[in-house]
């Protein structure tokens, strides 16, 4: 079994390794730039963990690894050009240095490289596996199509907003954790478990980014606390807060999210949270899918010993405070 | 064996059948849009003939079909957003009728939905499936970032232009007829015959395009003929033509390709054509093509009985007048 640190650094070295053809340079540059940009690698990270709860050699699910997490920058380049995003980990979008078109090619051709390494796993997993991926691949689409709608109603419910970040995030961390499952050789139930381990830990994930976003420790956040409220962004605490509060503070609510002055803006839609205790209950929603995710975990018919590396990382994450 | 008429009919009442989820609505209806506007099905009925080579059951290679005439469709919403193209056979474009953010989207969903049909295929010829499509499909990729960027450029050659159109619309005729013969279960060296034999064709079939938009029967052509012209494209006929003028003609070329009169316009560039014997330089390239690709054919370990349907669809489609 592989630490986590070493399954980053298998990881790392195996996307070093993928070779793009030199030409046309336009088309395969925007791949190997954003695929370099880092990140936490989680989701491949989680794949190759879940591989490696079946089966020692983690080697076989390198390629698993790499379509993974080749789609979801594939995933990044085309949100952002829907975004109109000028800033991804801190450089240029790749729409903002090469341009839409290319942004939207390029994106194209990472959809073909990420089927690509699927295509090179073994013939017995490869259909369960690409059966699993492209349900994955169509929820994500899915997601993404209904945040952007979700941008133009003010009467989004909480069950849509879970429906929509299980789709756009969720479902994507259960393909992970499936495709690591059925590659490593686990049988039908223990992979649905972990199908559901991984949605449902993806939700937590999500609901804790909500949280950081607005109660993050500015020096360890990275990015600006706040962020969320300033765009007016429909979290699920925005939308818990506006379905408590009295007509007063409503109307304060709207008043606010035209206000130009973003420290007072941040400041005083804080304030409202604090007001009727949305951290507390968005935490309370965090912990219970936190929950049934590692009452999924549990049941998966391994040794509680080798799952250890896998609870500690979902339970960090959890936990983390950037 | 079935004639072709019956191939396109099996092919038609296949694509109705295929059931796309029904939400998000924005996500998936312009998919059944494009993929109802009709169209020859010339891919999926080259890919079926490949396969009866083989196989009398022609319903084996459906779900193959059903990917590359979604994969073509697919790359016809994206390609009109980077052409700013309004029009497609003769209704809105996707990225006209529900926005380019959607276009975008509704396209990826698309190629996810193309792997889905291949997923479906029998095992034993997955990965070799899969393999031949992800190869054409990088293809495509890589010939559409060609062809934006010879839109830059005033020096493309002869040359430059075949690998371009080989890329952007022959490899996928090669797949079509590679992929057909894989399902069929045909041996690697006639699947490669049949491969050679796309892309040759498929080159030929272009550089009839190319004609056709200058020398086709207004009235059989079934667009405006002289669109390239008006345009500037630059088509086999073009570049062959600045291959071989003498400097005043080519002054008086580059003269014309401001020119706001569209009907003068075409006028005199066809007249410069004529001049130098264009049409006839164009119609033998594309002949040496179409040679290559039935010298290909020939060499099929098959009965030249069983071939005579392709031979027929292939012999037509070179041989057209719009």
């Amino acid at each position: 079994m592989h630490s986590i640190l070493e399954l980053q650094d298998i990881i790392e070295k195996a996307i070093t390794k993928v070779q793009y053809p030199s030409h046309p340079a336009r088309l395969y540059e925007p791949i190997s730039y954003i695929m370099s940009l880092g990140g936490k690698r989680i989701r491949p990270v989680l794949l190759l963990l879940s591989s490696e709860l079946f089966n020692d050699d983690v080697t076989i699910a390198i390629e698993g690894a790499l379509a993974i997490e080749t789609f979801h920058n594939f995933t990044l380049i085309h949100d952002d050009i829907m975004d109109n995003a000028p800033i991804r980990r801190g450089k240029d979008t790749v729409h903002v240095k090469w341009g839409v078109n290319n942004a939207i090619l390029s994106g194209d051709a990472m959809m073909v490289e990420a089927n690509r390494h699927l295509t090179r796993l073994d013939t017995p997993v490869l259909k369960d596996v690409l059966t699993c991926f492209n349900d994955t691949a169509s929820g994500v689409c899915e997601g993404q199509q209904l945040d952007m709608e979700f941008e133009q109603r003010t009467d989004v419910s909480i069950e849509e907003y879970i429906s929509m970040i299980r789709l756009k995030t969720a479902v994507l961390v259960g393909g992970c954790m499936k495709i690591g499952a059925i590659i490593g050789g686990a049988g039908k139930a223990d992979a649905d478990l972990l199908y559901d381990f991984g949605v449902n830990f993806g939700l937590a994930f999500q609901l804790q980014d909500d949280i950081l976003d607005v109660y993050g420790d500015p020096l360890k956040f990275g990015k600006q606390v706040g962020g969320d409220i300033i765009s007016n962004k429909q979290t699920y605490l925005l939308l818990k807060l506006k379905e408590l509060v009295n007509t007063e503070d409503l109307q304060t609510l709207e008043n606010l999210s035209a206000t130009a002055d973003y420290q007072k803006k941040v400041a005083a839609v804080t304030a409202l949270y604090n007001r009727y205790n949305i951290r507390e209950l968005a935490t309370a929603e965090m912990e219970r899918r936190a929950d049934i995710a590692f009452t999924s975990l549990d049941k998966v018919s391994i040794s509680d010993d080798r799952k250890s590396e896998l609870n500690l990382l979902a339970r960090s994450l959890i936990n983390r405070e950037h």
